[in-house]
Parts: structure tokens; sequence; C-alpha cells
């Protein structure tokens, strides 16, 4: 049996069928560009120095070496971490130049930060980076007018931030957006990204030296060579018990998937993939030892967002889709985060760096 | 007033004249290549992943901004932090690479260790090493045998490890470097290092994947071009008060300085730049006021050398040169590294993560 792709679906699919099969009963491979599995919700948090980047990369073999699995890594071109840690050193670059710049209008394009797409990745960016500025580069660059010289754009097409979760998630969301003073622009689809700039279908062009682009996961383009029948969005098409094409042979999970739930396929989240990966463990038991196989049936557990120090959203399916904000939710997100993670060496640096995040100040040495 | 270089010598001479002078009685701009003050010590605990980068590097602006100092970065070529990451890469590298090669003597060639140089460097990166090894790597490849399969060699051509410092830690390093079944080859100078491979002038050759050059520390190589007299070892000749030559604008500590002591040049050394920067405030005080020079009078405090897991050995010369090994040095190695490391945010990180590397194993994902 051959695993591809360590995200969260592969993972926890190989942790569970460590504990459901016999040692010897299948030959298991798992294969993966980098020995660690990135923890992307938190990737961000690099990005804005919350985080050193060891924090949220579990290495792989922790989890594969108790039953003695082979394990084979290959090069990929998308490195999540490093784009986070890449972003992080930009960040820190611009602030540098900032300083020792007479210009102001110079300075202003220097200090400009454009975020496009706001899901939850870009609403959450926005946010943490306003942190890392009002709580430490303040602090340490005393010759930069935060309030006046430093703007951050938030832009979408949508009519709202967050559209993929509960309205009332986003309406907390854009309070606090407001209140950190990032410039939300809705309705405005973006025509071009180019140097320094983006252009929107209106015709507006937005000057900055930063622009991210946080749209939307994509299928993995590895799926394109995959012959076998797939949805629109590149997934691939499975049945209520993950087969692809009802084929006994392949299974796809999580991001890989096109799981079709009340009429709609399950979107790209973490989440579902590891509330999949038990039901397909089960599944690739009960193939293996022919015995009947037994659907999945999604049951989603809500949403959270984390919006800077002290807030968040969060949405609790579970609870009847109750709907908090400010010091409860950040706690839920906090405590939620610190759980999902794996690792007690993960955990521990965590649950650390972010205690001294958030009283001594973010991670600005500009290390390689 | 422009200070070249912010590693120890310079940082701390930076933090005494913001106590010692007052604003704008002189302009200041502190020169380095990079935004961070690398704490060299612990760099090798980078290497063999019992720290992250991030803990050993103290941002320049947390101690600059304060007093308002102009600050100028300076791309250059040494960039010690990423040695140690790419150390340390490569290490784990090895033993990916190691744990799915079946040609037994390709394996062993890829899992001997050569580290060039004995002195406290060299000798605390084997004993990190075989560390790594034994609470780390053991549990996670259990194809590698690595009683049998492993090897670390440490050459030098002195007769002695650690020859710079006491004989007595010389023993108790030995002593310990055996049991950690380290392969010390002294009296070998060596002729030629290539490509896995390392040639001694007694005609002896070594093959390894990984070769690690622990020699001593050079001068500056941009002193050459500094048109001031200099020592053979590239060194800027000073007087008792730090002046080059004589001259009252051009003072140079640390490594920089050449300054004699009882007949001896001081060593190159973290602890002789720490000592000497105060003293060399003081006298740039004396200097912008014009009131008179005081020398600097060196007090050497002692010796320490980490051994692993619950061993060190320390020399004290403060208590009549009182000499220790085993857990009693290998706490004053902590605490004394503990105190040493600017920065609140820097210290947690450090004392955490060393907790964390102790008890749930070292940070063996390849991150980027």
């Amino acid at each position: 049996m051959v695993v591809l792709g360590g995200g969260f679906a592969g993972l926890h699919l190989i942790r569970r069928l460590e504990r459901r099969l016999g040692p010897g009963e299948v030959e298991l491979t798992l294969v993966d560009r980098q020995n660690y599995h990135l923890f992307t919700p938190l990737l961000y948090q690099v990005a804005t120095g919350e985080l050193p980047p060891h924090a949220v990369a579990y290495p792989l073999r922790d989890a594969t070496a108790p039953a003695g699995f082979r394990f084979v890594e290959h090069a990929f071109n998308v490195k999540w971490l490093s784009d986070g840690e890449r972003l992080r050193r930009h960040v820190l670059d611009t602030f540098e130049d900032a300083a020792t710049e007479s210009d102001p209008a110079k300075r202003r394009e220097l200090l400009t930060f454009i975020i496009v797409g706001a899901g939850p990745v870009g609403v959450e960016l926005a946010s943490s980076l306003r942190d890392l500025m009002d709580h430490t580069l303040r602090r340490i660059y005393p010759t930069i007018d935060f309030r006046r010289e430093v703007t951050i754009h938030l832009l979408d097409s949508a009519d709202r931030v967050i559209q993929q979760m509960d309205v009332r998630l986003s309406r907390i969301a854009m309070k606090r957006l407001a209140s950190q003073r990032v410039n939300v622009v809705l309705r405005t689809p973006v025509s071009e990204i180019a140097q320094n700039c983006v252009r929107t279908k209106d015709g507006v062009e937005l000057r900055g030296r930063t622009i991210v682009w946080s749209g939307g996961v994509k299928a993995n383009p590895l799926l394109e060579k995959v012959a076998l029948p797939k949805a629109k969005d590149g997934r691939m098409l499975v049945d209520e018990f993950f087969r692809a094409s009802g084929r006994d042979d392949v299974l796809a999970l999580g991001d890989a998937a096109y799981f079709e739930h009340a009429g709609r396929p399950l979107p790209l989240l973490a989440q579902v993939a590891v509330l999949e990966a038990p039901a397909a463990a089960r599944n690739i038991e009960a193939l293996v030892r022919g015995e009947p196989l037994a659907p999945f049936v999604y049951k989603r557990k809500g949403d959270l967002v984390a919006l800077g120090r002290r807030a968040a959203g969060a949405e609790l399916a579970g609870l009847g889709g109750i709907v908090m904000g400010g010091l409860p939710a950040w706690t839920v997100w906090r405590a939620n985060y610190l759980m999902q993670l794996l690792g007690a060496r993960n955990r521990g640096t965590l649950l650390v760096e972010w205690v001294l995040s958030y009283f001594a100040g973010r991670l600005v040495a500009n290390t390689p």
C-alpha cells in the first residue's frame, strides 16, 4: 500500500492504520516531498514572527517509525514552510529599508501591505501582521510613524470576509479588522498582480512593496497525471467509501478527493481531512481483510478564525451552531490548535513561543 | 562614531555606551551584515538539533532602538547561523539516505562523521552529535545499527583535546568522549580535505560523507583592508586603552584586537570580548569628554566545555582554578549560557527548547 502525501489526510490515515493493521498485514510506503508534516493552519504565524518554523513542522518519521514503515521523499516545487519564512524575512527587510528611506512617497509604498483574498488565511494574516507592528516593530523602529505611514489592504471579490464561514463570524471579523485599521475592500475582483502593484477590475491601482496571495487552496497538480475521473476543480471523484471511481485499489481523501455531501463537495479543509482519515483507515482494513465497507458520514465541527491578541471568532456546530467572539473564542482557538498539533515536542514549542511572543514580542531576528 | 560589527565586543560596547553617554553626545552607527547578534557558543546546538536557530539570534535593534541609533546592514559572505542549519540538514539527510541504502560499504561511509579540530567547538559538536543519535535518531531509524554502523572521528594535531584549556578539563573531556564512543585521534595533522575524504600527514585516508572543520577562529578578513599596523594573525595592534597604534579615533576590541597581556595576546574568545567592552566604553566616554583614559586589566573567568547530557567540564578561575566535571559542571554551563544570552525572548526559548530537547527529543523535522 502506498500513501501519497503526508498532509492531514495521509498522516492521520497512517496513524490509524498502525493501530488497526497487524505487523506484516500490509507493506506500507509513505511518499512525501519533505520529512515533516506541515501544520498549515498556523503557517501565517511563521510569516508574522509569532512562531518559529520548527513549531509547525512535525517529523513524519515520528509517526512512521514504530511500525517500521518505508518512507520515500520526493522533491517538489511548492514548499509552503519556506513561503512563510520568506514572507517574514521580506516584511522585516521592508521595515529595515523604510527606516532609512527619506523620500515620503517611497516610504509609503514600502509600508503598504496588500493581501489578496479575505478567506481565513487572509483575515488571520492581516490581523497578525497588524499585531506584529503594534506590539513589536513599533518599539524597535522609533523613526516610523505606524499610524500615518503604514497601510494594510485586504481585498476580495466576495461581499463579505471569510465567506466560507457563518455570516456571524464575518461580522465579528469585520469589526475586529476595522479596529485594527485594516482597510477591507470587498466586491473587488483583482485583474492583475504586477511588481509592487495590484490592479482591480474597476481599474484601481494599489501600489505596495508587499503583495500576498491568500486565495483558496487548489488540488495538488500531481493529480493531473492520474488517469481517473475527476471533478472540474481537479479533485478525484470518490464514492462514500473513498474509492476512486469505485476501484478497490485506489482511494482518495483530504484535498485530493471530491466527496459529495448533501449535493455539494466537502471543502478543502484540514478539518475534513482529519475527520475522513479514521473512516478511510477502517475501510482499508476491511478491504485488506475482505470485510464489508462502511460509508463515511460527515459531521462538521464548526469554524474558527483568529483575530490577533485576545480575539477570535468561533462557531461550534456541535453545540447547535453557537457563535462567540473575543477572549472566549480566542481561548477555544488556542486550545484547539494545541490539541490538534501532533508531537509533544511541537506542542511544547507552540505553547511557549505563543507565551513568549505575547509578552516579550515576536521573532524579529532576520535569520536565514 | 561608527561601530563595525555587532558581535560580542560591538554589542556589549553599544549597550554600555547607551548607559554612559547622554543623548546627542555622539552620533552612533552600528554596521553589521545581519540584523541579529549571533550567540556563537551555542551554534553547534543548532547543528545538532538541540536548539532552533532563532534561539541564538538576538535582534540587534532590540539593543539599539532605545537610544535611536542608526543601523546599517551590509551583505557579507560568511553566514554562521546558516552554517549551523546547513550542517543539521546534512546530518538528517545522511541518515535518511543511509536508512534506504542496502550496500553495507556505502552505509558505513554515509554514517561516518569526521570532525577536524578538537578545540571546544569540535569536542562539544562530537559529544552533541552522539547525543542526537543516541536519544533521538536511534528511535526513529530502527533499521540502522547505531553501535556497529555509525562512527564519529575527532582529529587534531595537538597532543590533547581542548589544548587551549586547563589540562584537567582535557582529561575530563577525553573520558567522556571515550564513553560516548567518539574516536579521538590526536597528534595527527590533516594534509588534505577532499570530497568525502580526509587525508592525514601520516598518509592515512578517512572516508565519510560528513566532514566538519572546527579549527580555530580567525580575524575578520575585512581587517586586511585597514591600513594600520597589525599582528601576524591579522589582528590590529592596540595599546592598553584599545587604541589602534595609539590613535584616538580608531579603537579595536574583541577578535579584531591584538591585546597583549603578560607577554601574550588575549585569545579570540567571546569571554574576552565581553570583558573588554565595558572598559572600552569607559575609554570612549573619556575620549569624547577629554578626560584621562584607564588601562584595561584582564581577569579571566575560567573555561567551560559541554559534554552532552548531564556532563560538562568547568574550570573557575575566580575560585582559585577549581575544576569540576559531570552534573555540577553541566549545571554551571547551562546557567552561564542562560545568563549570557541577551533578550528575555531568547532566554525563554533557550530554556524551554533545552528542556524539550532533553525530554522529548531533538529537532529532526528537516525544515528549509
